[in-house]
């Protein structure tokens, strides 16, 4: 456990962005100490938002689970791919193919998905093979104009059984073949992260990352000027803390110990005030 | 047609390389005119050599599909990936995890597929798919010294309906997820063309490779020291010809008319000697 307060708390901490798999839950099952944690955090009123790169389960269904496992949260505060991706696709006129998980579609309702002029992946587990992903890379060099949009660029989750690879890894390999670059919708792009720092109302260097993607949740969050916080749950590996170049303003056992020791540096900083 | 005299006879051509699939034959049908090329070059003693990335099927039934279509060639005119790995594999003592299509699993007997520690993929056609690539992927993460190997690179092959992405797309995918870096076994590694070059009996710069693959059949070759042709046949796209970085020493219709306009540049010579 490195908990550096030093850098951690060189400045005050206005408010959170959590991740959701692997922070708050693994699978349909809380991760330990994180359900207190949250409640902890809404008892004090402080600021949270939760941001994902989930896209195998709709927004509303991923508050049902969180619901059902006891964290009361709504929509309002989660900050999910896919309605973003919406707004982009609205916004500029493009009539998506989905690579997809197919419970997803019907979250495009009013999406023209006729005569596609780009291509859409997010994670597809079993619905990635060897016809969709063809599909994907046939559409793209017949396009004049190619446009690739991955929801989340991760290399890997943690699935029941195991790590299993992500969607960046089916996404790196269409950009090959095709010479396509992807454009990112989710962590770690800079509109993604700072659209939450708006929601919440601070400024990128007042709000605090935690979670459990080295890359993505805590480098991608420094890259926006937030801080960023490594736990040690959900895909977390032990070859994560030597990473050669993310170095997280703090690692922690989990999301409660963060909690816990936030209020203890509350707590000392008051007592410091009160004698001073 | 793009035939730079000047750059590709500035020293003699005194053998040449060809690649199988989309210069020799596309699926089960002769590329055009080059049966007349093939017995043309043996016609004249002509050394050549066959030389291809192609792991779906075994040696000996490529060699069958080159002779049911008036091809006079044998198994030692040719240079394919999985013998060449089979070498590799004794000599460092390595069992490999097999992402291959399953018709290409007896062509390695006699080596041991237990416990395994590397990873080897060539094209699998549907065989890759999200189960297949997540084995690779765990595999490959649990191993202290992870060794991945790939059977070629290459970004897309003409399938009978289209192009079609080949294993170099999810042999990338594996890699961004693991950081495993694959080591290629085919066209374009050095020591596969060097080999190749070597079976031949001439130097790299005495040698021609004619490929519809801009970057890994001419580019490749042009790595090694060799001159590099690109026919406009088998998966051969407009926009080859304005590839930013690889400048084929000629760009042909196809094989037939390598051949042709070498035969005629040569007889031009001799007149040329003849009257000096």
């Amino acid at each position: 456990m490195a908990f550096n307060h030093a850098k951690l708390l060189k400045q005050p901490i206005k408010a959170l962005l959590l991740d959701i798999s692997g922070v708050l839950k693994d699978g349909d099952i809380p991760v330990q100490g994180s359900l207190e944690a949250v409640r902890t955090l809404q008892s004090m009123g402080f600021p949270f938002r939760l941001i994902t790169n989930e896209t195998l389960k709709p927004k509303s269904t991923i508050r049902n689970t969180l619901q059902m496992l006891g964290y009361e949260v709504n929509e309002q505060d989660m900050q999910c791919p896919v309605p973003f991706l919406k707004e982009i696709l609205i916004k500029e006129n493009l009539r998506p193919h989905l690579l997809l998980h197919p419970r997803m579609f019907a979250e495009f309702e009013g999406i023209d998905l006729s005569n596609p002029n780009c291509v859409v992946m997010g994670d597809a587990e079993e619905y990635f093979h060897y016809d969709s992903l063809n599909e994907c890379f046939r559409k793209l060099i017949a396009m004049k104009n190619p446009i690739l949009f991955s929801l989340g660029i991760n290399k890997y989750y943690l699935d029941d059984d195991g790590l299993s690879m992500d969607v960046g890894a089916y996404c790196k390999g269409i950009e090959y073949a095709t010479g396509v670059k992807a454009r990112i919708v989710g962590k770690p792009s800079k509109e993604y992260f700072l659209r939450a720092v708006n929601k919440l109302g601070f400024k990128p260097e007042e709000v605090v990352m935690i979670g459990d993607d080295i890359e993505y949740d805590v480098g991608g969050a420094q890259e926006c000027g937030l801080r960023g916080v490594l736990v040690k749950t959900g895909k977390f590996r032990p070859s994560d803390e030597l990473h050669p170049k993310i170095k997280p303003d703090a690692i922690v056992e989990n999301l409660q110990q963060f909690v816990e020791m936030y209020i203890k540096a509350q707590d000392t900083k008051q007592l410091q005030g009160v004698s001073a």
